[in-house]
């Protein structure tokens, strides 16, 4: 049955143009004939292959990632592809390897932290990969507390050196990425300490291994940290564990853009201002905005084409069973994500807009917008990934027993996904940075002074907090601006109601610290409105192609209501909207539902995502999942013998009651 | 520093007596010294050693649970242990093999539906495990439609025979545990057919191996599906795929305790009533619950044990930082988890006199408990699992990086646990048969019939559709009988809603469909209800131990509560309490976490948990983290050499910029 498409049917039903709705979900048509091309050329190249990832040994796997970067690296010199063209090749390998820190952190820490010569230096080498980097700030006892990392550079004015040093175990580097066995040099960051005194964390440039043998230098120690989560999944990374006993970096190695150190020893700060390193951080955390809505997407898509496959139950007389993805409550679950995956792919559109937005001002020594930028990018960041992880998982659930299989290629997708909530900030520490923003926002609204960007609704806080939804009927929750002002009344009431609160302690340090549970729900309910009005903001534009804006409204109807009935206590209990508005609300999504079902086959098609890439049995374009899923099966390393390894021992003493003499 | 407790300070600070919470939890002073016994021989037998298993090859890993069973076994047999004793060693051994099955599903069903003589004759040789069975019921196209299956048993009357056959792919057996590799028996599930009729799905004793050499039988083709989630995990279970190609099997191998063939052919009903089958699913299913407790108290056990050694920011002039258990947004998600924990050991207690109970009146041809029982029990596992799934991956994200490690137990802990929320019932399809039977009572009020069990709230239905909560201050919420009438109220006005809904569709089973979604969320409500009154229930026992009922108080508080303020709009919208109300539980909640924080370790050292079951670095008892996490990763097979195998051939060429003529 090869070549037959089983979910030609589907297909048929769609009511929009889904060759438009690939550019919408992409980009642009450049976007898109990109990500076509590069996928397909990694797709059709067997050296890319990942099917028995999650059979291999964690030595065999790495070796096996060693093997792909490098041959990855090879293609595209070769090919001689753009940098665009280079990023999207390795997205489209799918699996994590040092090179994702070499590229996204070592090379942008340097590009933000370097001076110019530096950069001039290092990013040189960096380019032809004539040294590997690794980006390590993480400590076994320190993560999240930057500030409280232990690592020591001390500067020696006599040899115009930093001696570096792990003082305790728990300064012990701990996490970063491709440092285990491959980066030849890291950006390390440490404690500086010039005459005595400690200048807080700086980064340092400091080559780990010799470029001849790889060894490690003197005085450092490096390991790999072990196994993580899953087969395969994020075990092709070699997180690693280092140590220095004293080692000694010419002073030219400490990343001097910001502040320095003179031949003299003294620390100056340079006309620089500081306020740049989070514009890196904008950079970073918007890359794993757009990433959740990839993964999320990925997700989504097997378990959406899994459920047109699958029927279970409802036959009448013999004919066949019902589909599952017809049941309202496989359709309740899975919609809801579907139109999060687009929600999450518009925002994070904006999201790089705002980057380079936020990067000509700061050109321009403009730092107004930075902190409401770096407050949205952490909350969204947040938002994102504890969504996606949560989906992942919910769509193998949605996937029944089957997507429990590696070969669903779901479990992976979870445990590869799953520290997205953790690293590049944990996601309670940032909703809590969000809510230091909004209490600040709040406080000053009195002073008269202007909130800015998305927090700019706070500006109408009077008429907020006192206005009505005047739905009467389940269709005007259709209206945009009825679904807006309802969720900018609950958010700004929220932040309201916290900083009354707030205002009851005499230390609001404490004050903050009581309240963190719910200032981090109010934290919530902004990032939730940002991605809601964002949604609603792309729908202003033009968009062509039949059907497709039709769609899209569907979608972030499913978007906006479902998050109002997940969290209608906050809705109620602010008086935003009533009991009986609250049910019509309700009532309008689930029958938003049968609009979307016989287009979700098409919505995930849009995104236009190889086999390969999905890496999935249960997702397969073609629907033909149980023949593939048998054949799959037999190539387990468990069915190479019939019998298997250990039943003469084991087993056939059990049977024939001759334990007791078994020697075990 | 081996042998110092680190958490020593903590334990100090308990203001109850830990000994006597630990026979509340074990549920009797017998049951806690049996635990307690067993586990310490488990964690003292380097044969049950389990922390190498993450970088296990498949097989490697299978052998040694072969090996681990067959150990298990002898000591058992040599020990001379009770089947009470061996149950508790199994489950201390924590690692899924064919046992599972063969004691947990292959002798219950021959049990539950094989005659007298058939038990004596079967039952004889899965004792003695002479023979080793299975539970093959799905199909790789059927799972949670049971009546769906295709695979065939016709009866042969000429040769006194079943043929049982696979007659298409998706008849093939998918997914029964220890068939794969082990099981040389299984009970298979098939369309029984005599005379060209069918009579829907019976229940076969099916021999597929030779007892001798282990090779399939004629006609019979077996293997393993394949690698599952995580790494360890449940793949040292053999899940197995199972064809039939016209296998015959003796008639006496039906199990006939309910429904026969005679040797003319004839099928026939026996006089044991066949409501009989769902006394052995309240069984399964309870003992699904009591497992809940078990996963999710091991997880809080290890995510409060690190939380309380971990700590970030917050240092004052250089002193220790802020333990990060003493954050309210860690509290505020890993309290309502503790609590959790205490609340489905009494739900699953309860449950365990419930089957006790049903079972006797159905052998006094009582079956009017029945359909509530099995209502209840097939909720309450929906439930559990659902929340515990959900609450692993919690505690893994409340340890920060370092839960990502398999060296934190957690990874594993997770990829074990989830599809407890897919076998012995889908948790969804679960909460839509409560629904049913939900509407169902609900439409019997009106004819007067009263409402049993866990329904009997809904002979109040009048009162509760009108009665106001009179919570005026906070502390009302401690009151039990507060917390109780708003969980009824809210369960009784959720049906009664759906009820009405439900009404207005003239096809009642497309409105049940239609509806499906919000009959869930009905059903949720009416399950946790049930969990809260059995909670409050069991303190009205006789609980001695100085502070013990004190603690459970506040856990019984901080559980209902947490549920309140997670389902607030289910509570305003039905009107059961104001927003005031909702905002004073609210504040209840967070100033019941100061109460719980000093005993949060005692409360968890009560479970009673040796290093080894627990399997976990950061969860030591005796907290020493670091040194521990350090050591452990030397051990990664990445760490046997300093230089990776793959550098020669790989990242060599790359830094010296020869790719080009690498041969990759
Ligand atoms: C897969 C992976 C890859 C990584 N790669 C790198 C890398 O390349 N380079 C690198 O340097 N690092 C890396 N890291 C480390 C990562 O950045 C840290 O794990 C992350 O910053 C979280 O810090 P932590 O682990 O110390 O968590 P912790 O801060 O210890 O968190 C533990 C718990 O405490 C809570 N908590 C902490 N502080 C507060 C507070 N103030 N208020 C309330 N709650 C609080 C958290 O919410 C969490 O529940 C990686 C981590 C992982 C898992
Ligand atoms: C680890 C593991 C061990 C197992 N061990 C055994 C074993 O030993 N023996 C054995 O026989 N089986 C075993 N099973 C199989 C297990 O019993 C089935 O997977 C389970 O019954 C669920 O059925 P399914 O996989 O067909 O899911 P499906 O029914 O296909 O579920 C897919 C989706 O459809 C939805 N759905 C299905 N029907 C409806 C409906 N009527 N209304 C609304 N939604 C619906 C579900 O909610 C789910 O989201 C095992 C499975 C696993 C994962
Ligand atoms: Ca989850």
């Amino acid at each position: 049955m090869e070549g037959v498409d089983h979910l030609a049917h589907e297909r048929q039903k769609a009511q929009f143009d889904v060759e438009e709705m690939k550019v919408v979900w992409a980009g642009s048509r450049h976007a898109l004939e990109l990500s076509d091309r590069i996928s397909r050329l990694v797709a059709s190249d067997p050296a890319f292959r990942k099917d028995n990832r999650t059979v291999l040994s964690r030595k065999e796997l790495f070796k096996n990632t060693l093997r792909k970067a490098a041959y990855a690296w090879k293609r595209i010199i070769e090919l001689r592809l753009t940098e665009e063209e280079a990023a999207r090749l390795r997205f489209y390998v799918d699996e994590p390897a040092f090179t994702d820190l070499h590229w996204g952190m070592f090379v942008p820490a340097i590009k933000g932290q370097g001076t110019d010569e530096q950069q001039q230096k290092w990013l040189t080498l960096a380019y032809k990969m004539q040294i590997i980097g690794c980006y390590a700030q993480t400590e076994l006892g320190h993560g999240s507390n930057v500030q409280g990392l232990e690592t020591t550079a001390t500067f020696d004015p006599k040899a115009d050196e930093f001696i570096i040093n792990s003082p305790t175990l728990t300064s012990s580097k701990w996490w970063p990425g491709g440092l285990g066995k491959i980066a030849t040099h890291g950006v390390i960051y440490a404690r500086l300490i010039t005459d005595g005194q400690d200048h807080g964390v700086h980064g340092f440039i400091v080559q780990l291994r010799s470029l001849e043998d790889h060894m490690p230098l003197p005085g450092i120690t490096i390991g790999d940290i072990g196994m993580k989560f899953g087969n395969g999944a994020y075990n092709t990374m070699d997180n690693g564990v280092l140590r220095f006993d004293n080692v000694r970096i010419p002073r030219d190695q400490m990343l001097m853009r910001v502040s320095q150190v003179t031949r003299e020893g003294k620390y100056v700060m340079s006309n620089v201002p500081r306020q740049l390193v989070y514009g890196t951080m904008v950079y970073v955390r918007q890359t794993i905005v757009v990433d959740a809505s990839c993964a999320l997407s990925r997700a989504v898509t097997i378990a959406t084409r899994y459920s047109a496959v699958r029927r279970q139950f409802g036959s009448q007389d013999g004919g066949p069973e019902t589909q599952v993805i017809d049941y309202k409550t496989q359709q309740n679950r899975l919609f809801p994500l579907l139109a999060s995956a687009y929600a999450f792919r518009f925002v994070g559109e904006w999201l790089k807009w705002l980057y380079t937005d936020v990067t000509q001002r700061l050109q321009a020594n403009d730092f107004s917008t930075l902190p409401e930028a770096h407050a949205c990018t952490a909350g969204l960041k947040s938002l994102t990934t504890s969504i996606t992880a949560d989906a992942i998982e919910e769509c193998r659930k949605l996937c029944g027993g089957h997507g429990y299989l590696c070969s669903s290629g779901l479990p992976e997708l979870i445990a590869v996904y799953v520290p997205a909530c953790t690293y590049e900030g944990d996601n309670v520490v940032l909703l809590l940075q969000v809510a230091r923003y909004l209490m600040k926002a709040v406080s000053q609204l009195p002073s008269g002074k202007k909130p800015v960007g998305t927090t700019a609704y706070m500006g109408r806080v009077e008429y907020l907090m006192q206005c009505r939804s005047d739905v009467q009927r389940a269709e005007d929750w259709l209206k945009p601006n009825v679904v807006l002002q309802a969720f900018e009344a609950r958010a700004a009431r929220m932040s309201v109601a916290c900083a009354q609160k707030l205002a009851q302690f005499s230390n609001s340090e404490e004050g903050f610290a009581e309240l963190s549970p719910i200032l981090v729900e109010a934290s919530l309910a902004h990032c939730q409105l940002i991605v809601v009005s964002k949604f609603i903001e792309k729908l202003q534009q033009d968009i062509p192609g039949k059907g497709v804006k039709e769609q899209l409204e569907a979608l972030c109807s499913v978007y906006a209501l479902h998050l109002l009935h997940k969290h209608s206590g906050d809705f109620l209990s602010t008086g935003t909207i009533t009991a009986k508005q609250a049910s019509l609300a309700n009532d309008q999504l689930l029958s938003l539902y049968s609009k979307v079902r016989p287009n979700a086959v098409a919505l995930v098609d849009a995104f236009n995502y190889t086999d390969h890439y999905l890496g999935s049995i249960l997702g397969r374009y073609d629907g033909n999942v149980y023949p593939k899923l048998y054949e799959e099966a037999w190539k387990d390393p468990l069915n190479e013998y019939v019998v298997p390894d250990g039943f003469h021992e084991y087993i056939s003493p059990m049977l024939k009651q001759q334990l007791r003499n078994a020697r075990l």
